[in-house]
């Protein structure tokens, strides 16, 4: 039995062009992008949208744009197969840059945001809608906010025409309490929106928490081939798809993909589970010392890492 | 708020032997040993129970045997730090070579069985309990058990004098609604037994697993350091003791024994999740092909696996 209402998003190029600056190239690209059609995957987010004056293209590949031109190299000449969305950060895309959605490739603009930035969150994800697109808001590190201060957001998003609302655990402190928790709040301080779900890897928890939002009525859900993105990563796809019932996901497409390109992106670059990871998740923090320490030379000193990160904890 | 009839038992030198056949050395296992007392786990397991005759001294290393020889090579001379449990198979250990337990360092023996074999577990278990010994059933592989089967082995389990039943996930294919209602099933059929989780990470779900047992009222809990253990291995010591709201329980300890111990092993074996692991996981299969292919050169041409294993499924 399966809820036809559940969408899955998957955020391998825009999530994992975290750890590499999105230097995909097209072939890996597009290898993505037609595995997650065959699939049966409902969104691709290719990437970030954001203005050439943001980043310089010289060091950040494509996918940290999303210029039509580069969407077209993907989709080629043919019907686009999968419905298309970027990631939207707030202050990196001028309004006149992004264009009407009957002139673009993409279907969906997702806004992530911090709590304090919601205003300006509703303010862009109005003008995409307006423009024609499917929008969404993801709401970052739900973990650090407080009940007043989250209360107020949700609020503030419920007034809004944003039909979608992400509850997002940036640092992969959540248990399955929380879950339950947040996303009863969130159902009842937001009764007519959808309710996304974006997880993160840090207790080997992005997968479980993700069922446990599919059981608390959450339908839109992210993940990643192989779990790619930055630090511990996200909840795996091809894990995902093997849970979800509906008989129109396919698992075997996206294995096929992960043997030809996830693997070899594995040998140059790591994601997953690690104790630093575990440990900023733990301790409810952001994932950055982690993952400096991960590339240095004592990635595997993970005592002294800890005790670092207490003293930080305790001095706050 | 936590609660106090919860115990932890640590598997890393039972389990994780699995992958070398037990040859870790006494510098190895006293660590290990300091490190659980430390941290306030409540058991180690250090091995199995077996007769010298049922395996090759030569091939395997003391921990396949838990003579009482080695065991006091790791105690010392001063008082013993924590409980030892030591894993028993059917059929490879004798009665005679059990010693009563006033003359053992051991001091909980748990029998591992199918459900073909529960009478010949419960009478294991219960020359144990004679002998003077805690001891529990550790029932496997019981996604693969039809419910009348499994009706029928409660029942027996329920008779008997063994007090703490495990659910056991051997092939890493339960989520955490299979643990909801098998512990539902287990708590009405052994109303008097304490129930026990051990848990295998096939689909990242040991440790989210080991939560919904917590959630249900289980209250003896296996875990390893790092997740040692064959094919995708098991809940993560360190991840089970920072949920655990005990105060008596302490991370730090694990992490320096992780650091010292356990990622010189990470170097030498594999374990942890895998599409290999993943593919048999999800489809409830013993994981002994998923290891195969692990160890050959085909363990990156997962689709081929993934083709194998369709094929034998659907030709049952």
């Amino acid at each position: 039995m399966y809820r036809k209402e559940i969408k899955v998003i998957d955020c391998t190029v825009r999530d994992g062009g975290l750890m590499n600056k999105w230097q995909f190239d097209n072939k890996f690209v597009r290898h993505v992008y037609n595995a997650l059609a065959d699939a049966g995957v409902d969104y691709m987010e290719i990437g970030y949208l954001s203005s050439k004056s943001a980043f310089d293209s010289k060091e950040f590949g494509p996918w940290r744009f999303c210029f039509e031109k580069d969407l077209k190299k993907i989709i080629g000449d043919s019907e686009k197969k999968i419905k298309l969305s970027a990631m939207a950060d707030i202050g990196r895309i001028d309004y006149d840059d992004i264009p009407p959605r009957s002139e673009s490739s993409l279907d969906m603009i997702r806004v992530a945001c911090y709590v304090h930035q919601v205003d300006t969150a509703i303010d862009l994800a109005h003008h995409c809608i307006d423009k024609g697109y499917e929008t969404t808001i993801n709401l970052m590190a739900v973990s650090t906010v407080g009940p007043r201060e989250l209360n107020e957001a949700l609020e503030d998003l419920n007034k809004s025409r944003v039909p979608i609302i992400y509850l997002v655990d940036s640092f992969g402190a959540f248990y399955s309490e929380d879950i339950d928790t947040l996303t009863a709040k969130y159902h009842e301080r937001l009764p007519e929106k959808t309710i996304g779900a974006h997880f993160h890897n840090n207790q080997q928890l992005a997968f479980a928490n993700t069922i446990s939002g599919i059981i608390n009525n959450i339908n839109y859900l992210d993940a990643t081939l192989y779990g790619i993105g930055r630090g511990a990563g996200n909840c795996p796809l091809e894990l995902l798809l093997s849970f979800l019932k509906n008989p129109k996901f396919k698992t075997r497409p996206l294995l096929e993909c992960i043997e030809s390109e996830i693997f070899p992106w594995a040998q140059k670059i790591d994601w997953g589970y690690s104790v630093p990871y575990m440990i900023t998740g733990t301790m409810n923090q952001h994932p950055r010392s982690a993952m400096a320490v991960m590339e240095s030379e004592k990635k595997e000193q993970i005592v002294e890492f800890y005790d670092t990160i207490c003293n930080t904890v305790d001095t706050i």
